[in-house]
């Protein structure tokens, strides 16, 4: 069922529009390349909107957010849903400081997002004004675990129905809901988590997936969150084989998002539909 | 006869200054160690001229740009053109915004450039006031191929008497015109339009040969371009032989050129003077 | 004796904050969560203070400084300081301009650093007021030899004592001084000179050394930097089997440090206590 959406996203090649931190910046323009997509970043107030005109979907990511590039994701967004455009927001450190708390929450209200994906720390911040945050990892206390899923599952479609965007919520299960379904996904790897970026990556890639196919975006993102939990288990083959480290494995994750098939996807994604 | 431009810049590893994107930041610099240079990034005006005379060359990429580091463009551009240093243009995204195709012009008015590099899609509105750029890859429509070859040739000419520029216009085809002489070169690979930075490597690389080779920019351009191309045509092998993707593919393309020799380079290079 | 410092720094996990240059800054982390420490990039005075506060340890460095990060860093320090958090200082390319000597003697005048580490070309001018620097490695005339080794660390012991700082002086050569005892360190390969990044990912690696390690600052730091030289030693290893260049070489460095235990590290320390 999900690899047709991969196929509409290599058919389609959507240019991407990217506001985003300058940590993970190259991964995230060569996942996009990788998965079919083409990026674009571009944040001065002066051209946002202009550049959001000419893409067809919206990636809003607020790690090393600043006074400059603040303005710049609140233009390239009011255009963005003006056009009717998917717009995506990685609320990167939500609750690690106010700035990164408040500037998601004023997101929020001020735009429409058709998907927000975070951890369970960044996302719990935005929907109940509390939560810690742990660099950008998800606090241990708060991890999606077999026995906390119940609970996180029923805060996620709460917040789905109160935003109207799609939550993706990602750890090591993976929650996906449109406020009624919702997949449960436990595709990855634990070495996803030694490198910087994967979380980065995974919303620059659901950016394009989901502009690839705006009929489904519900059923894009969670076949883009399979996509990239399978790739990080076949790069951990390659790494393991090779005898690599984190900065090689971030490389193999991006070459497998590169070399993956719609039938791969449909032979690897493990989920369930709650 | 291409060879002696990069025994050149082996042995005089010229410091380049670079004012360039957040994005492919990291390419840039790995590019000039590799061929032999060394970078220096600076984008502040509180130094950016200090920095430009203690340096041998000046790249200047408009990816990214904004209202700070606009101002040190020009203040940089000054000084290197009063210190007589090479100053070279990567128009990045002319034509994708007013902004950028308007700061481009405008560098172009009030600097002297020694190169400019872009795919045809970036070059024309610098010339024409028209076109449209998808992305930062060459339009479809406006590709170089054996066709539309005669006539881009003749754009290029009148763009290089114009400015008094080296005009190198990339793409599946290469083109470097002085206004009269021209090199049409065809080393190079697709692979190179999958990853992000190609373009900007290509035209920090460029700086570095120029600078090592005052004495026939010209020259020294078509070197990087068929360097370029012939180690991506080398990574392709590379990336094939270990079942790699794109991410890889960049890693493979810098280590070629940091292994090419003036021979290999003698070897590869395939071009016509026209 | 130093393979401790690995073990406390594995077992603590410290949250390291980085004020850094957008050239190497996917590379700092990286080699952050390599060591085993987190990452946190963040920049902008409206909440540096607050993820500081959040982190055990804080890196300040001066590549691409600029006249918003500039304050960014006072704030941050300042924060640092008074929470007893362990604070060191990267002068990337001081001496190359004003603005970057003047803002790294004005650190080391508000704020107080458990460690300075730089090359000799651009430490010498925050203790002297002189020295030259070619882009962001040693000046040659500067170097560390045998020859000038004495004559160094005479002036390293000077310029720890002054500062109250441990100073690493690193090239061909490494020297870490508290003051009194110094560390001179033969670990390395001229090959991370061929690289962006080797220095600011040691000098990021350092801030988690010691984070880790507040009990022995001085230790800690000599640990860090034979870890980083030992790991280049094995990096070069990997790049001639697979006939690679430099930007592999970094991402084989950085698995390197990913990879590295405690007993390698202690059978491969190269250092004597002078």
């Amino acid at each position: 069922m999900l690899g047709k959406y991969l196929e509409n996203l290599r058919g389609g090649s959507p240019l991407i529009h990217n506001i985003t931190n300058y940590v993970t910046v190259n991964d995230c323009a060569h996942i996009l390349l990788a998965c079919g997509a083409s990026p674009i970043m571009s944040d001065d107030c002066g051209e946002v909107e202009e550049i959001c005109s000419i893409c067809g979907g919206l990636n809003l990511n607020i790690g090393t957010l600043n006074k400059d590039t603040i303005p710049a994701m609140f233009l390239a967004g009011k255009k963005a849903n003006e056009l009717k455009h998917p717009v995506i927001l990685d609320p990167v450190g939500a609750g690690a400081s106010s700035l990164r708390t408040e500037t998601a929450k004023r997101l929020l209200d001020e735009l429409s997002f058709a998907v927000i994906r975070g951890n369970i720390s960044e996302i719990k911040p935005l929907a109940a004004g509390s939560g810690s945050t742990k660099g950008v990892d998800a606090d241990i206390a708060d991890a999606v675990t077999d026995e906390t899923l119940p609970q996180v599952l029923a805060f996620a479609r709460e917040f789905s129905k109160k935003t109207g965007a799609v939550i993706a919520i990602t750890g090591a299960i993976d929650l996906v809901t449109n406020g009624t379904g919702a997949f449960v996904i436990r595709n990855g790897h634990p070495m996803m988590a030694r490198i910087t970026g994967s979380g980065c990556m995974l919303t620059a890639m659901t950016a394009a997936y989901i502009t690839a196919n705006p009929e489904n975006i519900f059923e894009a993102t969670a076949a883009s969150i399979c996509a990239m939990g399978l790739c990080g288990e076949l790069a951990f083959s390659t790494m393991e084989k090779n005898g690599a480290g984190n900065s090689s494995y971030r490389n193999y994750l991006i070459d497998e998002v590169y070399k993956l098939t719609a039938e791969a996807l449909e032979a690897g994604a493990k989920y369930k539909l709650v």
